[in-house]
């Protein structure tokens, strides 16, 4: 096993690298740290292609395990100093596990559509890597078929996307893609787009989610585009009875998610 | 007016230290930074005391009507260059307004306790202020009676609860107590604590969430601890269908709110 001891060296100074999007998407690699991150994308069937260790800050007794069961899968593995692997590390309290992994770089075309009525959720223009990622947290927990990222602000493989996703990003299919190349593909497939306005007159729990639809919403600044909205064929309103005109997009993408959730179970 | 245009100014000082913990809690005075903040404090009757302009950042036209009225109010108004303010702004896009205000350390004895279904959150422990400050949002949206932050590692008062909070802080009557006294308050007050829980058999939506009660939510990492969670006469569970075990906890505390928002609504 490879021991690295600088924090000169090569393969540290591209872990640092990947943390900039434009090396990400140069090298169509990313980050994965944590014990929990790490396994959830094995187990999801992610290639893990690099992983550096540091047992001395490892937090359990199942790290083994995991080393040996990505290295008889190819993985390589490389061990450091605890110097050196917090000097790499993201987060305040490190476990001694990062990794490299290829992208997946799902298309509109991955997406299942032979169900009878599918539930997607388009986050457009999202800035802040921990709403992405929280956005992530939710869909997993709801269990939709997709979730489409239309004109990406914050790539998916952000390493803060992947630390607020607490590993769903391995689980939920997610595509990149562009905004009228999704609105196209929603249209041929005849998903109806549901929107969060407050100029709408129902409000969430009032309308009909069972059928097939993808929820979509905005930037934090300034919402859904209008674009998006005037094809929305269902609006809603979240009450808002504060002074607060709206909520958090990732909090009103989960209210959406959960009762679309409930009233499907509900349905079927 | 004031007019500053050093960084080493011991007023420009003063707000950096601000941002530390310490200097809020000896000083009892804390940062408003925006002028959607400061408005809406100022509309619910909070007192500023200082607040820093520069013109050149303004991003709209109605700053000089908010300044004439603080100043109005006996706040003082002081000007900074652009270099200067920009070393006190704490935000990606500064909009030229930053302020210092007194805290309110509202007790438990100043929440309402005369209406005949109180609706609270408990926040015990919450380690990221960007979670508070959802929580503060969602629990505005909703209209709560009140926010109780137990045991806090985040107090407040910190410029990212501030900020996320989008100065629903200034309207949801927000209490910091120890995690002990909360508890006899809300037997005292005869109020049923709920909790989220895996455990649970009744799923969120399946319970009576009309009566009164408080939402208790515990830290990122570990949830609700043991002492609120035996106390929780309402245990509930949230739907979990794919690979992640819980939700974000500020994502979890909006869907309590929304769905005790719902039957509330419908119960009257």
């Amino acid at each position: 096993m490879l021991e690295i001891t600088s924090p000169q060296n090569p393969k540290i100074k591209q872990v640092l690298h990947l943390r900039d999007k434009r090396e990400r998407d140069q090298t169509g690699l990313f980050l994965i740290e944590g014990y929990r991150e790490i396994l959830r994308a094995s187990d999801a069937g992610w290639q893990i292609s690099q992983l550096m260790i540091c047992p001395e800050l490892f937090l359990g007794t199942n790290e083994p395990a995991l080393i040996q069961r990505l290295s008889d899968k190819k993985c390589e593995i490389i061990s450091l100093t605890p110097k050196v692997f917090e000097k790499i590390s993201y987060r305040d309290r490190p476990d001694g596990l990062l990794s490299i992994a290829p992208q997946k770089n799902l298309q509109l075309k991955d997406l299942e559509t032979s169900k009878k009525n599918p539930f997607y959720v388009v986050a457009e223009a999202i800035e802040k890597p921990g709403n992405l990622g929280t956005i992530l947290r939710s869909s997993d927990g709801v269990g939709v078929d997709g979730l489409i990222v239309c004109d990406r602000c914050t790539d998916i493989y952000n390493p803060n996307v992947v630390r607020a996703s607490v590993g769903t990003l391995f689980t939920v299919k997610t595509v990149q893609s562009a905004g009228d190349e999704t609105l196209q593909w929603l249209r041929d497939q005849k998903i109806q787009i549901l929107a969060a306005t407050p100029s709408a007159t129902k409000e969430f729990t009032e309308v009909n989610l069972t059928g097939p639809i993808a929820i979509a919403v905005g930037t934090e600044q300034l919402g859904l585009s209008e674009r998006w909205m005037k094809e929305a064929a269902i609006q809603v309103r979240i009450p808002m009875l504060g002074v607060a005109d709206s909520l958090n997009v990732a909090m009103a993408t989960t209210l959406l998610l959960y009762e679309a959730l409930r009233q499907r179970r509900h349905a079927n």
